[in-house]
């Protein structure tokens, strides 16, 4: 596995690959890799002949007060687990190569990026789809695979990619959970024991509502008030939200229709540590 | 020259030259080819194997009240051009192949395309970087030449190549005129002999600040006065702009520097033609 620094680089090597026909997966991740990762790295591994790990903390896609500075990073561990799982390239840029000095320009995905997280997170979505256009026009790929994990992140960058005609197919597998349930994230890292164990209220609360949808609950409502109950009554100090809204495009109808395909979707504080969690149900 | 209406063609053919190891150039444009158009071409075959020239009256570039509808189209003519230009595709997709229904992402450049047209046409330049994007990511291509003619659009997409790090050399080829100077453009079939004569106001415009520059002057309110001084006293009834500007940013200091590179840009309207022209100068 080739560890790669810089855009020029990364650039020529991924157009080598090309005209030796093979097929790229670019993995895009803030590294601080875990489980979850490593699972989008063989997926990738699946279906293309080359997978490219990408690893940059973006900073536009955080806000002033939010946790940029003290992301967790280990490039060196990183690396290994990459090499362990297969992938072939590491692009771990600097700052500078992806946002040159004078840097002006920005995608702006309307429309999905303005709910849930984007009312919480207002240039969240924009940073996001900047840096992976930005990936994108640098790597080429054929695929990229992303975490169910940041759902709502998976919905904005499959727009982007339809919209601005990138060629790339976005596969997004599952998210990966510890054996308590919890979904694996590099915030994690943030909780102690204790929060560990009350954090699983999150997907105790998604199951709680999944649970009513199967025994045919449709009013949106009724779903979301199962989740709000449930966290409110625990540990968490505040809740951004805590949805049933349509998988598509995230809308909120009063009540879904059967056959529905449904995302519940919550944010909320641990704390001073934000936690997203999600799941995918069909309504009966 | 093989004519494409599909991205998905055009996307395929371009990737199999790029396996084949050959260099893309690709040339925008929105039909109606002249001379100007012929002398990108003609550039394009200087530097790369293999030239695409796109033709696509872009709807997103213009405002309601602009002319997309009356905007002169002719396939057949242009196709023929094309190919006695030695291109080798010529790209000509429907709108619905590059707004695909729904579409709902935008690439923003800031700064430099507030400034001169931006100020008259708002949406404009949102529209030509986003289309330019969508063509790079269609096409891939080494190499773009435009046409120095739309200054500032070069400008903006110079911009927008470096920040979303599209790998595109971007070449800028000069402005094409007729014998009299009128500057060629599309745009010139909208006006009737008398008005092609009046037109030349522009060039002239131009010429006398440009002159007045190579005698020494420097401040830029008198190099403005002297271009709209000159226009006022012509059929032209409105001046959008008349003015000196730095011609890596367009900022407008008072007085140049010895030796700093200027663009000279005139927007105006005679009757209701709206026409641009400009030229390069370096002062003295």
């Amino acid at each position: 596995m080739k560890i790669i620094k810089t855009t020029n680089e990364m650039r020529s090597l991924a157009l080598e690959e090309k005209i030796s026909e093979k097929r790229i997966a670019c993995v895009p991740t803030m590294g601080f890799l875990h489980e979850g990762h490593l699972s989008l790295i063989k997926r990738a591994k699946q279906v293309a002949d080359v997978v490219v790990v990408t690893l940059f903390v973006n900073p536009t896609q955080f806000s002033p007060n939010e946790d940029f500075a003290q992301y967790p990073r280990d490039l060196q561990r990183d690396s290994e687990l990459c090499l362990a799982a297969g992938a072939d390239y590491l692009f771990a840029p600097s700052a500078e190569e992806i946002y040159p000095a004078g840097y002006n320009t920005e995608v702006t995905v309307k429309g999905v990026s303005e709910l849930f997280e984007g009312k919480f997170r207002p240039i969240h979505f924009n940073g996001v789809a900047t840096v992976v256009a930005k990936l994108f026009n640098i790597i080429h790929p054929d695929y990229a695979v992303f975490g169910q994990k940041d759902y709502q992140q998976t919905l904005v960058v499959k727009q982007m990619v339809r919209d601005l005609l990138l060629g790339v197919e976005i596969i997004v597998a599952p998210i990966i959970r510890e054996n308590s349930g919890l979904a694996k994230s590099s915030r994690n890292t943030y909780l102690s024991d204790e929060q560990k164990t009350q954090a699983l209220v999150l997907s105790q609360s998604l199951k709680l509502a999944a649970d009513a949808i199967a025994a045919g609950e449709t009013k949106s409502a009724k779903i979301n008030k199962i989740m709000h109950d449930n966290i409110e009554k625990s540990a968490f100090s505040k809740i951004d939200y805590a949805c049933a809204a349509r998988a598509k495009d995230l809308t909120e109808p009063e009540e879904f229709a059967h056959g529905e395909e449904v995302v519940l979707l919550i944010a909320a504080y641990l704390g001073k540590v934000r936690l997203i969690d999600n799941c995918l149900v069909t309504i009966k």
